[in-house]
């Protein structure tokens, strides 16, 4: 019966690139997906979670080499699946498979894991959490300022400090390249100016001299890009700049119009920025785009991101299904703010309570206690084991339980239970109706 | 700019096997997950994740061609990946290799999906939650009572209705064996036992004659597998039947200990039977096994399993971790549920109420009001874009949203709003600081 003892161990490991929390840091991750996920439904967009293996013909319709080098792909059976790389291409999927079940505009939230294939480095996980809100079938801009909003609030509700929201809308840029004669050639040379905080003016120019721009147009377009700054003076420059260029003139209508429902929405003046240099590297976004970094931790980047989209699930449906999106990367905010020491990691399990009944005589009442503090929302450890005090409270210690109620033979007789605060290391009898109130009071 | 449109679609589909709900239902299901989430931390369960993706020699370390199988594998560059099939093989992998950092005896949480490659049926995704809690190092079968309690209050909080927890002990069943001769098929035998309910006894039968056994043996197994019952009358019966064997007179013990503990922690006595017939399929079990039966729909087999082993990580550590687990298999209990009517779907959105500012002067308004009732825990949507009245009603409707507050010019100026109670259809002038009242006290 007993199973045999194998005489070769493996070393128990994870492939690189697949982290894996300790319960303290788990319990301060799930606190803040929780967050994220009340944030998202109190603004009504309901939850949807879609499978993590897809179809490769299905998942990569749009195909493109980047994307497929990065996706854990694989045949089982006939079957060539993909382990989903973002929520937004399932959302694609599912809104069009799913279009005569669900009502126009779509609000959906989504926070599921996604895997990337990329070469594991420090803060760039190949399996993370996203957390994604969307509008789908919706075309007016005064929803881009609710979602800029919902990205605030999300930010506010977290507790991660100051953050600023840079805005931008991909019709001024395109608008601009008109105007130089380099609209052919837009999408690749955002993409350029996208990298401009990574790998700096000199490695812009350099790559934007490789596609054939001159000194002159190369000079304006890093004008551009680094106009950047509160609302009302960037929209003055911007509007001297915008001319007759009717794209350049509805990106800045548009960004106006995003910009003022934002505030309407609760956005402070401090918490929004203009930033031209912003165009998100994901070419699907055609309008609204942005990105927020927090103000003590800007190398960790944007940490939720979005913008707006004129079609969705093109590869799937003649259906044109314009929206707007936010996504927050959540385990790569957490891990920044855990690497520079910003979290309360104190709480070792969630138990406030050890109870420690003494002989199984006091089982029972042990058994009531804790059912009673439970419902109470009091989370605690009931130790059924034999198990000698000293150990119970080595425990406590260790694993930071502010609290052990110990249930002997004399307590027992008097209703009571001897109460530990780990503390101060004071204990004192309190009788069992007590107990909650004592705890509550105490903490 | 705007992305040029594919020619040729892709029909957005799933592979089969992958279910994905509606809203409606992923609203009522992650509140499942969330209730059975808070009764495992409520009984001091710290939560864990572990990667989707293990290395395959890790993860089937202990082979058996039957995994193998049932996995989704496949190489990536030279890594050879496998998703996890269940949570217990990654527990025994973090236990050990973060047996420094843990504090033992170790009782963690673990709610994930998982995947299993077998052919799809009904009722049978190839990816599904599992709700995982464990008492990892210790030996003491108390805690296994503790388990069975624990068991038993997530039920009660899932609400679904009257269970009866089915409990055995395979010391009873191995002791039985021995006194039969059989003991060195065990395993064998106990699987072939196991199959009771599905294939019936005259199925049993043939599987164990194959096996060897004679008429004589197969009828006293098949007497034992049918002792079940109330505790009291089959503890009787066993006891007649132990005799001296050792093992199953320590069976009976350790049978007698965790029902004794699961009582004191609160489980009743029409929750708890014992079922000689129960062994469960998984070999590392050694003492107590359960299942737990909804009284209304036995046809799903147990919704929240578990049991006891004597050496959770024995392919990766010498170091001897005794524990005690249980699981629920959420997504079969929750799909069963909805397939017979069980479940309220109604809410097609978390929102109570849809704010609509009929102009962009109300935005601001309209935008506070959403902010008060979203502190209050009251969802609601926020209508940004312009939006006819008519349309934002037949909304409502559609998505069951129970309240729709106007604010149009006439409002604005008497810092009202126009509420409308969309079940009785009544709308009325409401002060925009007593929606929130109006909505409770209505709700």
């Amino acid at each position: 019966m007993t199973s045999p003892i194998s005489s070769t161990r493996v070393t128990p490991r994870r492939p690189s690139g697949f982290p894996e929390y300790l319960p303290a840091e788990q319990l301060a991750f799930n606190k803040m997906l929780a967050t994220v996920r009340s944030s998202y439904e109190a603004a009504g967009f309901g939850p949807i979670e879609t499978p993590a293996l897809e179809l490769a013909e299905v998942l990569l319709a749009k195909g493109g080499g980047e994307t497929e080098q990065e996706v854990f792909r694989f045949g089982k059976g006939s079957k060539d699946y993909v382990l989903h790389y973002d929520l937004t291409v399932p959302l694609a999927r599912y809104v069009t498979e799913h279009q005569n079940d669900i009502a126009f505009p779509f609000r959906r939230s989504q926070i599921q894991k996604v895997w990337r294939a990329e070469r594991a480095q420090k803060g760039r996980s190949r399996e993370f959490y996203q957390c994604d809100a969307d509008v789908v079938g919706e075309s007016d801009v005064a929803v881009d300022g609710e979602m800029i909003a919902l990205a605030a609030s999300t930010m506010r509700a977290l507790a991660v400090g100051d953050f600023v929201i840079r805005v931008n809308n991909r019709k001024i840029l395109t608008g601009l390249y008109e105007s130089l004669g380099v609209a052919d050639k837009a999408t690749g040379l955002l993409r350029i100016i996208d990298k401009l905080e990574k790998i700096g003016e000199a490695g812009v120019k350099e790559l934007l001299t490789k596609e054939g721009l001159d000194d002159s147009q190369i000079s304006t377009l890093l004008k551009i890009a680094e106009l950047r700054g509160p609302v009302a003076k960037v929209t003055s420059e911007l509007q001297e700049l915008a001319g007759n260029n009717p794209q350049l003139v509805t990106g800045l209508e548009e960004l106006e119009r995003a910009i003022q429902a934002a505030r309407a929405c609760g956005v402070t003046e401090t918490q929004l920025e203009i930033d031209c240099s912003i165009a998100r590297g994901l070419d699907y976004y055609t309008s609204t785009v942005f990105e927020t970094v927090l103000t003590d931790l800007p190398e960790l980047g944007s940490v939720c991101s979005g913008g707006r989209f004129d079609n969705l699930a093109q590869y799937y449906t003649d259906r044109a299904l314009p929206g707007v999106g936010i996504s927050i990367g959540l385990t790569r905010m957490f891990d920044g703010l855990r690497d520079v020491g910003k979290l309360d990691l104190t709480a070792k399990t969630p138990s406030q309570v050890i109870i420690l009944p003494m002989n199984d005589e006091a089982w029972s009442v042990a058994g009531k206690l804790a059912e009673s503090l439970r419902e109470a929302n009091v989370a605690c450890e009931l130790v059924m084991a034999e198990t000698k005090l000293p150990k119970v409270f080595t425990r406590a210690d260790k694993l930071s339980v502010p609290y052990v109620a110990i249930i002997g033979e004399k307590e027992l007789t008097h209703g009571k239970v001897a109460l530990k605060d780990m503390s101060s290391g004071e204990q004192t009898e309190v009788a069992l109706g007590d107990v909650l109130a004592r705890i509550k009071h105490l903490h």
